[in-house]
């Protein structure tokens, strides 16, 4: 057995049975190696963003690894800001790059560069070179359970040519799973003190309690304290709707978070980090947690949040039946009619949005009014835009659609972040995945228009056509249809509604142009 | 004056007044400073990847920096790719990435990266991070200084927010452009003994040395000696037809390059490295330098090659009018019919090229009869993939043309290889330029088919599909109309050679599909 059937038999073993991949040829191998382990599922991507993007999707509906598999450092290079986002989202996955045989790399052949050093940046807790063939079974097996966490996160194994051809590899056992960390009784207690205080308390939620269970408990909390429960700005999976307990999320404008903020004396997080600026500004405060709140963690990162959550609810006494009255009525917004806006796009999405859909949104600057518009809707998960980096939406859609196969997938897309990872379209045709794109079609970097102002820099004409995007305007019905997606384009609410609804309908990829201004702050 | 002035108005007066650019929130004093230094021109692209291979197609046409300016770590992971090739085609380029404000970085926000772990692996020979904006002009001066080298390199500026909007900057005068070493005469006799020693010798060529001046020397030497004169496999720069001495470039596979050094027993570097095999393959050499040849460097890279030449021809006796004969004679292809293929369309190609034209090759698998067929055609310059990161070509073509907007840009891209950067089609439809580009529509990933039997690996039918773009086919027709670039389809060689014609005599940016069945070796 070779190192590349070793390692491919050992991931599958593992659990990890899908890989989304672009290769090369120092990656041949492991590509010849898919047919003798038939149950890892290869999916081709055009560009190596879109491969990382997915795995990200896959790893946050999934719950378990995806692999990705890239060719030497340029190909990780294009593969770093999904996986840049990945790390922030804290998904499990399993990130192989291929390098030039070990005994090749001293001639510095034109592909060589340094690897190890690109994936620092997105792989900081776990990064491996598999030393032998007789290693990358164990490799495998390490990076599976590196990738669990807890928090999950990016494990990235560097696979020299020569060691993915090597014979002598033999396959390992899956290496055990680690479970979070029990949240202990006395942080519990402390917690609860500090809840029946009478003081203003904000329970802020992230990580892996945004789902129904953990924001029940948060509810309940609420119901029984007063408490305000907030959700983090970017949440990696939010579970939402009509019987789901709602949360507020922070907003991504300081301004905004510390009105939410406001009056706040004890911050709890709960696998959260303290609420802190997107981005600097001059004369503006990056740390946004009210000043003298006190500050108790509930959960870090990689500790049972939602066990913590549940007990809590306990300590302070919140009777369990409370949370019928807290969770979400089921309700639609009335379908809009007139020219096409951000806001009335967003009502058309809560009028017809499915049961059981994923949304994967990097709308950005039309997304303002999204979370009122779909509150009530049947429930569903909203994954964003976690690590900032754009390009990141299309790729997530390809990847969610890939592990649930049942499931609608709604991928809401800022034209301007559409432009970094369109390919994922052609992945979507390709592998026929139930994923409907709406593009957000303003023609302009409008989040850029919008900072411009906000960092206090005179603008003039030269500055103002860098987020410009309508000389040309880029038509994403024929781009969508070069890659083999249906698509139609979108100018009044009417017919916004009308070609959305055939998309979810009909099953396979679909894209719908949705023309609309900029917005304006 | 504020940092982002400064250093805008430093590199202006140090000859850098071009900026390709994808830049965000923390890049926008940067951008404001446009309209403070009218010099400077911004050009605005859709994906880094273009922007960074841009600044390297202009680069390599101009002989002096464009700059491209990028966003944090996940923009500069995108624009890793074609800064690794313009790393290897020795490219002066100035990369400027912005980063948060140097306050902000200890509160991780999400965007928050190790950028200079990025940017080590494409800048390592230059790379800095601005500490105050009393700094940055003197910075700006050292980079554009280092990008210069000699060799050119990729000099790396991480520009913090507040960097950038602090006040108390200053330019700072142009630093001193480092020339290029002379060889010295002991070298040029050393060489010129092994040249009349009887045995036989070829020179590599390769850096700078590929230009009419050091081909035309080199010419002499073999015409003199009978020394062999070959190319280094990817040139930067390499100016060839109708009266410039031809080079045979060395082939970019392994067997084929050991055909062509067969019985040499010297091989002679000029701005060259000793040739290496571009991957690794089981049981295959790396080192492809005949065994027992001596390997002797007249010019190392950054040496001046060209002088070097020149001496060496003096030094061997060689007749200045020996170069007549030479020089290439003008001659073109008939235009063929019939389908098309990879052949019949180099064919066409040859016979169209209009004088003065730069060629950006990503042609890949179809480029195999691209030398032979454009030799004798009008004189132009033909850049190519130089660092094997594919994705360079098409943004390569749109810095091309904005260094010499009176020059025709011949962009020859394969199917698999437009797909990673093909939003530089908007960025030349936004710029109006001059680029006609042509696809070469195999729809596959041909190389890889022609690797994975080469790597010995057994083949599948899994295996397989991972190199198949035909489901769906990917419509460049469409594609390069939502970008706002005109394109037709030929699949004749009748109708490639009317649509080429048509899109080489309008100006401004075209594009040709041409559908042909992959090549098979």
């Amino acid at each position: 057995m070779n190192g590349a059937q070793a390692l491919i038999r050992t991931l599958v073993d593992s659990g990890v049975d899908t890989c989304f991949m672009n290769p090369g040829t120092s990656e041949m191998h492991f590509v010849a190696a898919l047919d003798k382990v038939p149950e890892m599922r290869g999916v081709l991507a055009l560009f190596e963003g879109v491969a990382t993007g997915a795995a990200d999707g896959y790893g946050r509906i999934a719950g378990r690894p995806a692999a990705s598999l890239l060719h030497l450092g340029s190909g990780l290079g294009n593969g770093v800001a999904n996986l840049h986002n990945a790390r922030r989202a804290h998904t499990p996955l399993v990130n192989i790059v291929g390098d030039h045989a070990t005994y090749h790399l001293k001639y510095d052949a034109p592909l060589t560069s340094d690897i190890a050093s690109i994936a620092a940046a997105v792989s900081p807790g776990w990064l491996r070179t598999s030393a032998s063939s007789a290693d990358v079974g164990a490799d495998a097996a390490d990076a599976v359970a590196a990738a669990y966490g807890p928090p999950g996160q990016v494990a990235t194994l560097i696979l020299p040519a020569d060691v993915s051809w090597g014979d002598g590899a033999a396959t390992a056992a899956p290496a055990p799973v680690p479970s979070r960390a029990a949240v202990d009784g006395s942080t519990i207690d402390a917690v609860a003190k500090v809840l029946r205080s009478g003081e203003s308390v904000a329970i802020l939620l992230g990580g892996t309690t945004l789902r129904e269970a953990a924001l029940g408990a948060a509810a309940r909390i609420a119901a029984a304290t007063g408490a305000k429960v907030l959700a983090e700005t970017f949440p990696t999976c939010l579970e939402r709707g009509a019987g789901v307990a709602p949360v507020e999320r922070l907003g991504y404008l300081a301004e905004f978070m510390q009105f939410q903020l406001q009056g706040v004396q004890h911050l709890v997080l709960v696998e959260a980090k303290a609420p802190v600026s997107f981005f600097a500004y001059p004369g503006k405060a990056s740390e946004l947690t009210p000043e003298g709140a006190g500050v108790h963690t509930l959960a870090a990162l990689g500790d049972d949040g939602t066990a913590a959550l549940a007990a809590l609810a306990d300590a302070v006494g919140a009777p369990a039946q409370v949370l019928a009255a807290a969770v979400q009525a089921a309700s639609r917004p009335e379908l809009p009619t007139g020219p096409l806006a951000a806001d009335s796009a967003a009502a058309v999405i809560g009028a017809l949005l499915p049961e059981g859909a994923i949304v994967s949104d990097e709308s950005n600057t039309a997304s303002l009014a999204l979370p009122a518009m779909t509150a009530g809707a049947p429930r569903h998960d909203w994954l964003t835009l976690t690590g900032g980096a754009i390009g990141q939406g299309m790729p997530v859609a390809t990847g969610a659609a890939v592990a649930a196969p049942d499931r609608k997938v709604l991928s809401l897309e800022a034209d301007g972040s559409a432009m970094y990872t369109l390919q994922a379209l052609w992945t979507q045709a390709r592998e026929g995945l139930d994923v409907t794109t709406v593009i957000y079609s303003n023609r302009s970097y409008a989040i850029l228009n919008v900072e411009l102002g906000r960092v206090g820099a005179e603008t003039g004409p030269k500055a103002k056509a860098m987020f410009d995007l309508s000389q040309p305007p880029l038509d994403f019905v024929s781009l969508a249809q070069g890659m083999g997606v249906p698509a139609t384009r979108a100018e009044t609410c009417e017919d916004f509604a009308a070609q959305l609804e055939r998309a979810i309908a009909e099953p396979g990829p679909a894209l719908v142009e949705a023309v609309m201004p900029a917005i304006t702050l």
